[in-house]
């Protein structure tokens, strides 16, 4: 503590703090200035002045209750996004911001890195470092005039006019009630992803948790908190014990495999440490009605298979009837008692996509041609898993990967650049333009951690084709360096990195915040 | 990708995959195991015997709806603790688990490092590198068979039987009802801290928001990204914009001081470079009845009002006496339109505290001797802000700081320590045990930070004693320094270095999750 005692008893420093305060500006009678509101801020008062003020809100509410055409106003030609997902986000990122203004609308001001949201809820990694701001993805948004990101929902796209609806959110907050306002576009991007399926089944959406947005892993790690230390509680039975602790993961895709392994993983190295009273009494049960990782070879999935099984995951093969709030009912009539329910039996069209007149794909998704258009209608184009190919294109549909919504983004982003180099930006002026190759789809390989050190890595183009796949701590650590390098930003592959060190060292963090 | 190709190129890596592979038990029938459930687990099904099971849980939670007398057990002493602030962990961290067994009672499962909150509002710091889990600061209570920690409110203290009711918290989720059940203790430390003060005012509790808890910092957060992110959005007056981004904050102790400096810092270098649409709309005002800093001297509060005024604070002295959601009025009859309302005018005791029946010292603290023990019961203690001086002793009520609490935390551990080491720690025992030297308060100095690179620091005993007091950067480094070496853990002093590097090298993280 010698530069401490050096410092604060070093003339120098007091003498220089000193000046600083003898400029300080001594108000006529106080001690000390703590300025009067008049004096400082125009704050309202309580006379009449409050009602015209509201009749110029409203004059004004109506003046500016969306943007208009760019044309008119010799803008540059503005492109809407809609969404902030793979698909979207990296659309934003490419999109030359010479060329176009931008104006993304998504009800969250993030992308989401989803690959890693599995572990977010187990605390190995932290929610902020799977959330990639979308100013940071295309600071165009937050400084430029004429582009923007607004939090909201699209209500509507009105593709005659060039025009979508929009409406606020706000979150149930009483800050302000949400509102709608509109915004014409030259270019229209609708990003909107899916939603997740609960094929009709009564009661899935009430109790169990999807894993899609960081709200609903931090949902997850708070129940599971609150289950570990609520069975630790003395007045609970054993058998309630087991049904609090017993984490149900429905669906046996990548996500519930790797939230499973992720899980098992806590409860061996944390729970054990940790909840040492109760830890008896956790388990974890994957159910699929189907084989889990079908998008993987026999052989990958057999290894899959055994490592969960090893790490105490109990896979169960059945179909879920019903869900109640402490149980769920298979449809043997098996009852299955639960504490925690996470919930990822794949995706599908949202009902706002289902209800928009626009051309379809099989499935209901938004119909697009070979460059991503949607067709009958000028300067719309739909991307990501939202989108599918129209059946007159003869191409199948693509899966919803984050890869094809990714690709799709990066190829709709240089199409769009071409197009406005060759000056088609504006509305209705691209008809006659060149549009280039087609967009193909190229699949890189699949990969899915297991938990502690192992991994699946699938690098065939499909299941029948020749390549390598392999499984074990190599593709783990594969797994681990692919994605660390796909993390978007500087600043969240570092805090990756930390999080994965730090949970290395000292465990998972417990606290319930 | 060198290194990438020749580890799925390696035929060694491919050939100890493939062992692995081979050790899978095939099942007779199926390509990959899906164990049926009956095989298992043990299930319950649909039959009759649910209702037994029920019968069977209610005569299980009356034997154990809490834990009984140790004496009669033959256990270790329990000393139960109630709460988890700084007082509660202080004793919790340095009581010796070898004499005693240690149940804490909580509503929340981690200490909040609370100098540090108002940062992590505004993303300089993430909210779990405020956070402590109590699992890390005692491990016995994760571990040792008769030590725990509950996830509940005390609901009431039987001095007579050394018996506290407790119920547990369930926040709301419909995994299980609440229920109450009961502890008995040997040594019974109340450390509940106080609550925040209203004065009565209409609204407040309603409308503001206080900065005593990491949600309180999370809403904060919320509520500020989301403002501004509104405020940007098409349709909006410029009044309405003015109102939504305008942050005010009530009391101008440390806490609204600090929180005011470091909102302003953020408007100065992240809303500036990220929200540049709406920058100019965005303004700070600090509400105080007297004088801003009034623990500190004059000459510090003088540079702190230069301070904050420069770097955009306004400082307006008023009376707070109606608060409405959008605006709060003050006793001048001036209307304040708000969009962020932070609530920091000190603590009082809390509703349960006074409902007590023990001893109260003035203000409505739990009564404490000199030793911290509350008079005319056995074995009850009472630390932190929830305790004072009874009148009898002559000694003030300490005020209400982290430093007091910590102080008290550690002085009592070591008493029990000591009464546990003589034979006196079962309850109704240490009546005659010499308990050693009172507690004596020596205060060390207060220290507040303004926001970017600038704090106070006051070393002194008391206002008018003689001592060191400075300001400036030097003071800023102090403050850090200090507040680094204090964080508990290693993981979250190596998080928050980590954090202040990234905000420093990247900005703060304006997602909004």
């Amino acid at each position: 503590m010698v530069w401490f005692k050096y410092l604060i008893l070093n003339p120098l420093i007091k003498s220089s703090s000193k000046s600083l305060l003898k400029t300080t500006p001594r108000p006529p009678t106080k001690n000390f200035a703590l300025f009067s509101l008049s004096h400082y801020y125009n704050f309202y008062t309580t006379d009449a002045s409050s009602s015209s003020s509201s009749a110029a809100t409203a004059a004004v509410v109506n003046r500016f209750s969306g943007l208009g055409p760019t044309a008119a106003a010799g803008e540059k030609p503005r492109v809407v996004v809609l969404g902030s997902g793979w698909a979207g986000c990296r659309l934003l990122k490419d999109v030359d911001t010479s060329l176009y203004d931008v104006v993304c609308v998504s009800p969250r001001n993030h992308m989401v890195f989803t690959p890693l949201l599995a572990s977010t809820c187990v605390g190995t990694l932290e929610f902020r470092s799977v959330a990639e701001p979308i100013g940071r993805i295309q600071p165009a948004i937050s400084k430029e005039p004429g582009s923007y990101f607004f939090l909201a929902n699209c209500t509507g796209v009105d593709a005659d006019n060039h025009v979508v609806q929009c409406e606020t959110v706000t979150d149930g907050l009483n800050t302000l009630n949400p509102w709608k306002f509109k915004i014409s576009y030259d270019k229209l991007v609708i990003a909107l992803g899916a939603e997740a399926l609960t094929f009709g089944i009564q009661g899935v959406a009430e109790n169990a948790i999807f894993l899609r947005e960081v709200y609903h892993a931090q949902e997850i790690r708070r129940k599971l908190l609150l289950n570990l230390m609520l069975s630790d509680v003395p007045g609970i039975s054993d058998e309630e014990k087991c049904r609090l602790l017993h984490c149900v993961v429905v669906g046996g895709g990548p996500t519930g495999v790797e939230f499973s392994g992720e899980l098992s993983d806590f409860i061996k190295r944390d729970v054990h440490q940790r909840y040492a009273h109760v830890k008896d009494y956790i388990h974890v049960t994957l159910i699929e009605a189907n084989e889990i990782l079908s998008s993987f070879d026999d052989r990958l999935r057999r290894y899959a298979t055994k490592q969960l099984s090893k790490s105490g995951v109990r896979l169960v093969r059945g179909i879920v009837k019903d869900v109640k709030p402490q149980k769920l009912i298979l449809s043997d009539g098996t009852e299955v008692p639960y504490g925690l329910l996470v919930w990822s039996t794949g995706v599908g069209p949202s009902s706002f996509v289902k209800s928009l007149e626009l051309p379809k794909s099989p499935g209901g998704r938004i119909g697009v041609d070979e460059w991503l258009r949607v067709p009958s209608v000028q300067d719309i184009f739909a991307i990501g898993d939202c989108s599918g190919y129209v059946e007159s294109t003869g191409k199948p549909v693509l899966p919803a990967l984050a890869q094809v919504a990714e690709r799709q983004g990066k190829y709709l982003a240089a199409l769009l650049n071409r197009v406005g180099k060759t000056g088609g930006g504006q509305a209705n002026s691209a008809r006659d333009i060149e549009l280039g190759d087609q967009f193909v789809y190229k699949h890189l390989g699949s990969m899915a951690t297991l938990g502690r050190f192992k991994a699946l890595v699938d690098l065939r183009q499909s299941k029948d084709a020749k390549g390598v796949s392999m499984a074990g701590f190599v593709s783990w650590f594969i797994w681990r360096s692919a994605y660390l390098t796909r993390v978007i930003s500087w600043r969240n592959r570092f805090y990756v990195a930390v999080n994965w060190a730090t949970t290395f060292v000292f465990g998972r963090d417990i606290s319930r915040i």
